[in-house]
């Protein structure tokens, strides 16, 4: 009402208004979520979130993601058992971006590596 | 010109063009990276990307941004001292996001927490 660049607007969701409120999403609605394993502190993967996605994880104890491919929540490890149980989340400085501290079952990568960036090292110059 | 959903084009960039041709931006062309302490494992914050924001990241050292706020380049520490040297680079298993294990000199946020993460911890519920 009283800005030109209106903020994206939250959606309906069951995430606490607190949270909700101070969350800033990408103009898809998505926020990126880093998941780390909270022992090791291995980086496991990155995933997005919506704020149904973050209520989700902050709820069940299970990672819930938005798939962009699939346009749908994705439950880490429904289908390939490959669950990752919340040990605790945080938003960055900016509220722009959750650190979701899991354990995770076996693999979180889908080709089988225990991380998604295991295979993909980028060769550094001088 | 064979499909009708073109791919966002990789801009101008002195980033290896193989590299460059696996990568996968967003809209905006930007992707996410995530910077971790090499040693500790902690993950230190989210920043965005283009391709020669990697391109400076992989040959000169030092991690370096894009910063949507600024629209600019923003080689972390160039202001704050808080300078991240680059030990090693990957790219995840969908291309489309980058993890960079850094050496953090002091804090990594702006606040002058360690992480961007330290203050923001979320609670869970059961």
């Amino acid at each position: 009402m009283t800005s030109g660049s209106a903020p994206v607007p939250p959606p309906a969701s069951g995430l606490d208004p607190e949270i909700a409120a101070r969350l800033k999403r990408g103009a898809d609605g998505l926020f990126p979520a880093i998941a780390q394993q909270y022992d090791t502190g291995e980086v496991l993967m990155l995933g997005w979130m919506d704020d149904e996605a973050l209520h989700r994880t902050l709820t069940t104890g299970r990672c819930t993601y938005w798939s962009r491919s699939r346009q749908e929540y994705w439950v880490k490890g429904d289908t390939s058992g490959h669950v990752q149980h919340v040990k605790s989340v945080a938003l960055d400085c900016d509220d722009d971006t959750v650190l979701v501290r899991v354990d995770q079952v076996g693999a979180a990568c889908h080709t089988g590596d225990r991380t998604c960036f295991d295979a993909g090292t980028l060769p550094l110059a001088q």
